[in-house]
């Protein structure tokens, strides 16, 4: 057991906390997207200024990897995380654009000891990701794999 | 309407594709999770061997990246996409390594004709990422907004 890092026991269900933020550049989402979703309104700003959206947006998948980066630094590096098996219930509720600030909320849900390894279990956190207009961009509830406080930890 | 691209009702359900693949390598895991998810078994190669994994995996999010990059190139950049409300049980079911070759499939198992804007609808896809060895590293169910043939896509 490491004193330095928080684990599964560290997180009471019902707590909300705030993680931090990542400010959205267009460099950012045009580099991004180039390599990884080459979408017109992703990729293009005139033609994104044409579409639905009036001007350029990030992949979703980039707002999803700017929220993990956040997740990082204000959560997974500091626990004994051991990797996720996956996520729920994502959804793109808005936008995210360049110039935009976003903003990290997670709660935790449900926190689930593993029946099969005692020194584990399960976290379920709610994810909230808001701009700097304080409206939702992203939610989604991730699990999240983690060494117990009184397990096997490394 | 644009001859050239694929419109919602262009998609059978029950239509298995396969839409493509990526190769993987070190250099990329390394610079997608130095950027986003600074995990140690994703950006340590020591400490990756030393971990549960044995040895260097993918961020589950460059992961995505990787798989959207594949859906682009074999789906949506042909196809009148007007972007995604979301994605639901998205799991990863393996590590992905260095030197893996990520092949894509999609089968769609619904379409549904959006009640209230009859130009469009929304194509939800089955998406199954296996590796080269025939595992299955990705699943999830991927909602896509797309016009409708007869409607009013630009």
């Amino acid at each position: 057991m490491n004193a330095a890092l928080q684990y599964f026991d560290d997180f009471p269900v019902g707590e909300r906390r705030e993680l931090g933020s990542h400010p959205v550049t267009e460099e950012e989402i045009l580099r991004f997207a180039r390599e990884y979703d080459p979408q017109p309104f992703h990729v293009d700003p005139a033609a994104a200024a044409a579409s639905m959206f009036g001007g350029l947006i990030a992949s979703g998948w980039h707002t999803c990897a700017m929220t993990m980066r956040v997740l990082c630094d204000g959560f997974l590096l500091s626990a004994a995380s051991i990797g996720s098996p996956g996520v729920d219930v994502l959804r793109w509720k808005r936008p995210v654009r360049p110039g935009d600030t976003l903003r990290v909320f997670a709660t935790v849900v449900e926190a689930r000891p593993s029946a099969s390894k005692p020194d584990r279990g399960i976290l379920l956190n709610d994810i909230e990701v808001r701009n700097q207009h304080d409206e939702i961009v992203l939610t989604m509830q991730a699990m999240t794999m983690m060494y117990r406080r009184l397990g096997g930890a490394p």
